[in-house]
């Protein structure tokens, strides 16, 4: 009989592990150019209305409450592909972005590169 | 005065947010292709040799303890940046690798897909 482990990494059920929270990580990546844009958290209820709906809809830890991406900004992400990893504890989700998808106006959340071989 | 939220979006200080267990997720990409490869935590220690060393150390929550990615494998990730987010509570690790990197053999970990529109 197969393990629980090899049903999770090799098995074709999705059977996503929320944290104690309720809550798995899903890094946004532009399908188009591979950059990262950001990493949210999406609850039970945040991943099926991204499945339905076919846009990413995380839930925020600090307000606490379900967020579609761009609800406010109007930038959303068309999910084109969600992908699981071998733990099935985090998602990609492959998407198709327009403008500045950080909060800041960048492009990607992720704007500042340590210097080489600094803590600072 | 700058309000801490500036500070740590907009300063060019390094101060990791570790949550409540001490840890941040890191994201190791691809360096050349773009590709995720995977996603594991860092604790302080581990950011530190990550820095100090040139190689990916993460600290295994299922070990609890400091994990030097390839130790066993060989399968090092040689790190060429690392970027941190607005909030300062997640890393990409931009990496040089060679072979599979996921411990089931393939080259991401996240090698599966979701069936369109499918929760399953």
């Amino acid at each position: 009989m197969a393990s629980n482990t090899t049903v999770i990494e090799e098995g074709t059920d999705f059977t996503p592990e929320f944290d104690s929270n309720g809550l798995i990580p899903a890094i946004a990546q532009d399908a188009r150019t591979g950059q990262i844009l950001m990493v949210a958290y999406m609850n039970r209820a945040a991943l099926d209305l991204t499945i339905q709906t076919g846009y990413a809809t995380y839930f925020s830890r600090s307000r606490r409450k379900l967020w579609k991406k761009g609800q406010e900004s109007g930038h959303f992400q068309k999910v084109e592909q969600i992908l699981v990893d071998c733990d099935q504890d985090c998602l990609i989700l492959k998407v198709a972005v327009e403008a500045g998808q950080c909060h800041t106006g960048y492009q990607s959340c992720f704007y500042r590169t340590l210097a080489k071989g600094s803590s600072k």
